[in-house]
């Protein structure tokens, strides 16, 4: 088997290298609001892809995630029935969990021994604060933080993923996109890049299923992150 | 004394952080040319505020500084006598020197104890491959690489500056910008931001006697990025 050898590898982070889902249940949990915390992981990110829909489409002028997902957040604490339980000083604190997200835990060793070989960055749509605050708080050893801020692009939107490769002045086949998504990863192919997908099952908690088995498009098919050192020689 | 409490600390690099002089000279006489390599240096520098006057004017349109420099390294290439003796890949891996540039001795002990309190980020209008390639190269400890090329504004210019303030969603009073050049600690307090300046005597090299002394206007003045640390109570 030929072994791909990108000089980059930029990863998406949502899912792929933190967990939102188990994260932010810790984080509503905490506040003893007796709602369904899960339920409203799941709200909070179903929310997600529409707000970014409206940016992509251009009906929103360039709103960072910070912003969307305050507004989603505004939205689902009255359908929990706690708006009256939380202030402008909680919804701001709160609307932070999604800096303080926790990585999966083969996320650290991972990006380790990858960093010894590849330029290592992210492309994420969250935005460079949030990916900053992130980073400090888990460790993550990031080269760059490059995120959908930079480009004035969400994923799946082409200009993100050329965006990485003009950055690094590279040809998209020396960029490798790892994602646990197969719309980025489609997008990214769809630009030249190569791609590894990253299995991660519990990506909406404990009792959704997610499919998580090899598709034939992508260049390599990972449990984790240890597992895709592995398999690049790392 | 009053000690300022910012919540980041944004670094100009060239020259406060990393010696270019020394660095490039010393690339420039490993290629054994038989010219001056201070002189060299000193000559591909003085071509840089130029170049970038012609985008901040509006003549060139947006161009990274790996670009910049290597227009000015092809000019002065032929100035000194030696454009047959650099071929296009010669001149491609020589223009990537500023990629390779080595911290000041007190760098990497500095940013350490400094980034255990601040968030530390880059605020340089060297673009952001080559800011990643030099903090991967010389382990510095960045939790956020910005530049000009985020902004699409080379500093001095305001949008610059405030850019840093909007990433981080904090008021210029809560940046303070770290720099060894007055223009640019100017161009910061003009909008709103606190000022560190950096003593950096020998920046230009051991013949030129660059004007280290305090000015009134900053918040402080530090001998070394471990002078400032200290100052800062880290």
């Amino acid at each position: 088997m030929l072994v791909p050898s990108p000089a980059v590898l930029a990863f998406d982070v949502f899912g792929t290298v933190v967990d939102w889902y188990g994260s932010i249940e810790r984080e509503i949990d905490a506040l003893a609001l007796g709602i369904d915390a899960g339920a409203f992981a799941l709200a909070w990110r179903t929310g997600y892809k529409p707000a970014m829909a409206r940016v992509r489409s251009g009906e929103l002028g360039w709103t960072k995630i910070d912003v969307l997902h305050r507004m989603i957040l505004d939205e689902i604490i009255d359908r929990f029935g706690v708006g009256d339980r939380l202030d402008e000083a909680a919804r701001r604190r709160l609307n932070l969990a999604w800096h303080r997200l926790d990585p999966w835990p083969d996320v650290i060793e991972g990006l380790g021994r990858l960093r010894r070989r590849f330029m290592l960055c992210t492309l994420s749509n969250g935005n460079l604060g949030l990916l900053a605050d992130m980073a400090k708080r888990a460790g993550l050893p990031w080269d760059l933080i490059l995120s959908a801020e930079v480009f004035r692009h969400y994923k799946p939107d082409r200009e993100a993923y050329l965006g990485v490769c003009e950055v690094f002045d590279i040809a998209p086949t020396d960029m490798m996109m790892v994602a646990a998504h197969h719309d980025d990863l489609e997008a990214a192919r769809a630009c030249g890049c190569l791609t590894a997908h990253v299995e991660r099952p519990r990506e909406y908690g404990p009792t959704v299923n997610k499919d998580v088995s090899p598709r034939p498009g992508n260049d390599l098919h990972a449990t984790d992150l240890i597992d895709l050192a592995r398999q690049l020689g790392c």
